[in-house]
């Protein structure tokens, strides 16, 4: 077996081809790709079914077991998925600035992949096919580290992959599945080889990954999104869009946390509970709140430091606030700085809320659930991220290029522009008539 | 004296105010800013006096205390730098995409203050009125720790600054001025109250920062740039670019460090070597460069090792490579990712190694002194960083700001997007309309 070392110098330098290559051919590789998926269809249903066979002989869940099966339908949506990345713009090569510095001295910020991606997944196999398209699209070479339940049928579409960048001359080893911790952390240690590093899990793996690690990490380990209702608003939006927030996927990352409510507003609170209680949701509260609660059952939260739990399922936590400069604070003392939304009629108390809570989603009159990659037009979802550098909040294709300044002169030195006799420079705007989009940095 | 973690909290909180702020709100603190350092100029330079002979007192080097040293004209200097940042686009509230999700629900990607800025300089006091009028401006707060030395001059600079906050309504707390290496170091741990870190001076002092902090930093230990002398240069303009790239600032990070020839072109050695010893470069190579030297004395370079380093002086280093490839390996195993280029005439070569070399800054037939954010036009430079990720290269005001994504709905809730009866999401890009410039990330 290869060290983490040799794995990451391997992919490093196979990974140089990829790098330069042009939309045309990364999209070539992508056709190849679904392709051959097509092709292997009975191979990795026969490796699917030996995965499913070991996974149900240990002590793997039911929910997993449904996660890493595969049938004709979903092996449909995954070739679906590559070809839908096919018709994405090209993250890479695109100019963000063009100027003319001088005569025959041009300046170009220009984006490029990032070079090295490491990414930790879990056994669903599409999520290792999702992940393999983005990397060849933004033309970044990848270390991805899967899960051992979905070995044989990775191993296929590894298979898969690796026919189809021969075919387009690019090495294979550009695009390396790895299995267990100990690689990984001695790759998270490796700054020189690895660029990113994309976690997908548990809140425990991401918090070990962003522990362990000086390479910029694209994930977040808590999703705290709190909706703040306040004296103005409409309460019957904001009972709607707290049910949504809460119950349309409990366990999502963008699924509210925590209700506060400004004591002007107090009043929604009987019908929101009943509404809530309805919906099967467990309330836990101040004390304010469970004074209001009448009959519906409403748990005293006693320990300060639950109102920053992600409880990731059907419980929702409600606080009564004095004001909107009160939920901002227990935001920014109790929040992930994921996605937060305030429901009022107020614009002013409104922007107020959108430019005071550092948080990657602010939200006016809406759900929190909107905060994706797909929901927001980006075409595809790398990760949500909830650092403060970009790329921030839904991380898109646009998300795995970084930039560099390409200057091209004809013999330019520097001291033609300094000192007594300087040349100023003509620093002409030329980004106008390049004809580029305005991209996500 | 308040701890480090007083200091962050209360800068954190102090700077929410600035934020906040409009463009118009900071460019009037900047014009207060400028007035009261011209107000205060006998206090200023009564102030530098006294530093300037404490310094003398002690075992300061006379360059040092030029830097320390101010006079009128280098006042008007200081105040003509903060009046030129006035005049530059502020960074912050540009919207960088905008897109209509549905009727009603509109997404905006807007850029937003990183929030607080540690900033380690040197004993100059221009570099701190810099630094201030640029945070101002980015609407960042700002801890900056100065050096002992310019005590005196920079308390009456931090008097000018906190008059001018508190006449606009600002807390002065949001600029603060610290001293002392032990405050710094438990700084760089408190990653929820800096957002970003931008360290000036020694190689050593950046590679501390780097290596005792999460927080990202905008920066760079290593100037070591290459020149590429291709098969098909044009020896005299090879000659031009070098001697600039070497001599014009030999100190400077984006002087050149190692000269990498073809041995095709080998026949630019003896030329090159002679305009390089008239201009007082002493030079350093490889045997074949040694061999080719003449009456110029090369002095061979025995350590592999020495290839990465960054002289800083006149001295030079010469290897000569078997072809683009052997000089972009090199680049790769012993550069910086700081600034490289290529001189040649051939047009594909040049875009190899422009795609190929992995540097904050990639040229063709131009000098490395280039590499710097007045030069490209960006108004001012933070500093030039070497990292991967965004910002990279030379880093203008742009580079600190991040961005945030704010949804304004209607009451917009994601179950209409989803399930059976789904209504599918407009996206569309009201970028266009807008009217927001093409931003640099």
């Amino acid at each position: 077996m290869l060290s983490a070392m040799n794995i990451a110098v391997r992919t490093r330098k196979a990974g140089a081809v990829l790098n330069m290559m042009s939309t045309q051919e990364k999209n070539a590789i992508l056709e190849s790709f679904a392709d051959r998926l097509n092709d292997l269809e009975s191979e990795l249903l026969t490796a699917n079914a030996e995965d499913i066979r070991d996974a149900k002989a240990t002590t793997l869940r039911g929910q997993l077991i449904e996660r890493l099966r595969l049938n004709s339908s979903k092996l449909r949506q995954m070739t679906d998925a590559i070809r839908q990345v096919i018709t994405l713009p090209d993250p890479a090569g695109r100019t963000l600035r063009h100027t003319l510095l001088d005569d025959g001295l041009e300046l170009r910020q220009v984006t490029v992949p990032f070079g090295t991606v490491l990414a930790i997944i879990e056994s669903r196999p599409d999520a290792v096919v999702q992940l393999i398209s983005l990397m060849v699209k933004s033309g970044n070479a990848l270390i991805v580290k899967a899960g051992h339940e979905a070995r044989a049928t990775v191993a296929v579409i590894q298979r898969a992959i690796h026919e189809s960048l021969a075919r387009h001359g690019v090495p294979i080893e550009c695009m390396t599945v790895i299995y267990g911790r100990e690689a990984v952390a001695e790759l998270l240690t490796l700054s020189n080889y690895i660029d990113l590093v994309v976690p997908r899990g548990s809140k425990e793996l991401i918090q070990y990954v962003q522990e362990h690690t000086r390479i910029p990490v694209i994930g977040h380990a808590d999703g705290i999104c709190h909706i703040y209702v306040d004296a103005e608003a409409d309460c019957e939006m904001a009972t709607r869009i707290i049910l949504d927030a809460k119950t349309q996927a409990p366990s999502a990352c963008n699924a509210v946390e925590t209700v506060l409510i400004h004591h002007d507003a107090a009043g929604v609170i009987p019908p929101l509970l009943a509404a809530l209680r309805e919906r099967g949701v467990a309330v836990r509260g101040c004390e304010q709140t469970a004074a209001l609660a009448g009959a519906v059952q409403v748990e005293a939260i006693g320990d300060e430091s639950e109102w920053a739990t992600e409880y990731g399922d059907l419980t929702v936590a409600i606080r009564v606030v004095e004001n909107v400069e009160a939920a901002m604070a227990h935001i920014a003392k109790y929040g992930s700085h994921h996605t937060d939304a305030i429901i009022t009629k107020n614009e002013a108390v409104a922007e107020r809320f959108l430019a005071g809570v550092d948080s990657a989603n602010v939200y006016h009159n809406a759900s929190t659930r909107f905060a994706d990659g797909y929901r927001y037009g980006l075409g595809a979802e790398v990760g949500i991220s909830t650092g403060k550098l970009p790329p921030r909040g839904p991380v898109g294709l646009d998300g795995l290029v970084t930039y560099k300044w390409v200057l091209r002169g004809a013999g330019h030195i520097s001291a033609t522009y300094q000192g007594e006799q300087a040349k100023p420079f003509k620093h002409t705007n030329l980004s106008a008539s390049s004809g580029t989009n305005c991209p996500t940095p």
